[in-house]
């Protein structure tokens, strides 16, 4: 095992797909919509004997890091890094580096998602412990996710050769990362089996990610060295909160991979994957009744129902359907969603339309 | 104007169509569905100009007295007559019959439903007039509707001749009453266009009605003099409570219509009437938005969302629908229906369902 090995996990999201029980005070990882384990949670809970306690940052914004803490309290305190305001993942995975960096300047960062579901824990550790043997050797790891049919709301990996001719196990070079695809393009992908989802998650050294910065994102890396230069000391904060409105958003995906160099992809088969994205996702990821009805929290009764996922804030309300089938249900406390599960991507902008009808109340 | 003109409202009734609206403890004529009035303080107020607030009666079971009083305080307490449990309407029409033959020999009563709804008062009053004409010449005046469907929801009344071969607007003879039908005899009727539907009210002499439960339902009418008896004294209630469990529960329609002498029908037209026996009913009776969308109580932002029916109980809740069409969502404070216009007949079943289930709760 690699003492230099580190977790962080990117906790700042939102996630408006997954409303009304995703909300701006309350956003997608804090939810228990897959057990009774929020998705941050099951996030902490899977690293669980592969890195100690204080092995785990956290990156967070303030609204979010007291309730975040009270959801694992096993992770220390001090490993909760506050970004004063988002400003895209480059910026967040920068700032754990210069932490990561002060404390242990050989060490290896795995950076992870707080808001997907993972079946597969112990696959999930295995394909870690592979990543973190690539890194070890200076390369920058991505997760690549074997699709299982052609999404059009993930990014793609189009993998290469293999970097060991005599081993596919350790991964594979990095032909092109592609954005979210239309259908026509998705499909194409998923026939030719080069592609892989983008899973957002990530694994390298901090030197050879703080050299990228240097190389293709200079302004941020002098923003990151100022305040690593005030880390540790009375003018932290103050600097930080200083410095960071002027860093301009960015996700490491573009700012970073697309031109990196030594990038390699693990593709991950079997993990039972799922970046739960919106409400239909959830269809995948937890077993259905006979029917094929999904119940989260709900007290329901079905009545010629089928296929329709029923979600309640609270366990004492009846919901009761009769004659439906592929529904969504949602029922929050102060806002009900109804709509078929072919429209669950329209959640988003259906936000974007509370917003801007005066509805703020409801975001 | 006939100063022995009284009006009896049948208050007693339950409604599980409604539901989750609709409850053991809130029938269907204390909802607020169709304005901001309940049904029953409609069936009041529509009252107003024809009789005096003293002229009018309430037949209700004791649970439900003290709210409808208190929906429609105009009319006196003494007004209120409670059965001990309901018997069917004959004997509610017996009961009223006995107290108003004891205030005035004369009177005529309009036995009138309490939680349907009439958009046409004044329509509604001139039929009352003329039926109270009918009645005073010793009619059994029964209030047809001209129906609009081929309802297989409703009794049906086969009109005969005209009483007066001058004018049909006193009226025509009855030829039958017919229970409910079955979809291609309501057909049928309807294309034969000498059928309407049963409204369940009746305009008929206290001493005309009386002679017919002696001749037809003697044993219903032995128990009803020895109340009359005691009316008024203190032995009142102690008499009813004890006699009433004895009546076998009937309605008026089999007890006594069916085989009445001197019946006539007075057709309405016009009148928008809907007895809103179950929520797909309410899209007769309400307007509904540009897209046929009807709201009652409730916050909606509908996309893509047409012929939908969107009723809450918190008008402080969001509700929420994306690519919907000829849905209805209740949202009661305690639970929840979603279910298509076109199975809006089943939540009758489903509520039996929820009492085999345990759900006494929600009932």
């Amino acid at each position: 095992m690699n003492e230099h090995f580190y977790a962080v996990i990117m906790a700042g999201g939102g996630g408006t797909r997954l409303w009304p029980l995703s909300r701006q005070n309350r956003p997608k990882q804090m939810l228990r919509l897959v057990s009774n384990r929020s998705l941050f949670q099951m996030a902490t809970d899977r690293l669980e004997g592969l890195f100690p306690a204080d092995h785990i940052y956290v990156v967070t914004v303030a609204d979010q890091a007291t309730e975040l803490q009270k959801q694992s309290p096993n992770i220390p305190a001090e490993n909760y890094i506050l970004e004063p305001m988002p400003r895209g993942t480059a910026s967040v995975v920068g700032l754990a580096a210069v932490v990561l960096q002060k404390r242990d300047p050989q060490a290896v960062m795995a950076v992870l998602t707080a808001d997907h579901f993972i079946e597969n824990v112990a696959g999930f550790q295995q394909i870690l412990i592979s990543a973190d043997q690539l890194a070890q050797r200076g390369y920058l790891v991505t997760l690549g996710i074997q699709p299982s049919f052609p999404s059009t709301g993930y990014g793609y990996i189009q993998r290469g050769e293999p970097l060991d001719e005599s081993s596919q196990q350790d991964g594979f070079r990095v032909v092109k990362f592609k954005e979210k695809p239309n259908e026509e393009l998705a499909s194409e992908m998923l026939r030719r089996g080069d592609h892989l989802w983008n899973s957002g998650m990530f694994i390298w050294r901090v030197d050879r990610i703080q050299e990228e910065f240097r190389r293709q994102m200079p302004e941020l890396a002098r923003i990151l060295d100022q305040i690593a230069a005030s880390w540790s000391t009375a003018w932290q904060t103050e600097t930080l909160k200083k410095l960071w409105p002027q860093i301009k958003p960015q996700t490491i995906d573009y700012g970073i991979m697309e031109h990196a160099e030594h990038v390699a992809v693990l593709p991950g088969a079997g993990l039972g994957w799922s970046d739960v994205g919106s409400w239909d996702s959830l269809f995948d990821v937890l077993p259905g009744d006979e029917n094929g009805n999904i119940r989260i929290g709900a007290m329901h009764l079905g009545v010629d129902t089928e296929h329709t996922l029923v979600c309640s804030e609270d366990p004492n309300r009846m919901v009761v359907t009769i004659g439906v089938k592929n529904l969504i249900i949602v029922d929050a406390v102060d806002a009900l969603l109804v709509c078929p599960r072919d429209d669950a991507q329209k959640v988003r902008e259906l936000v974007k339309l509370l917003d801007q009808n005066g509805y703020q109340l409801y975001l």
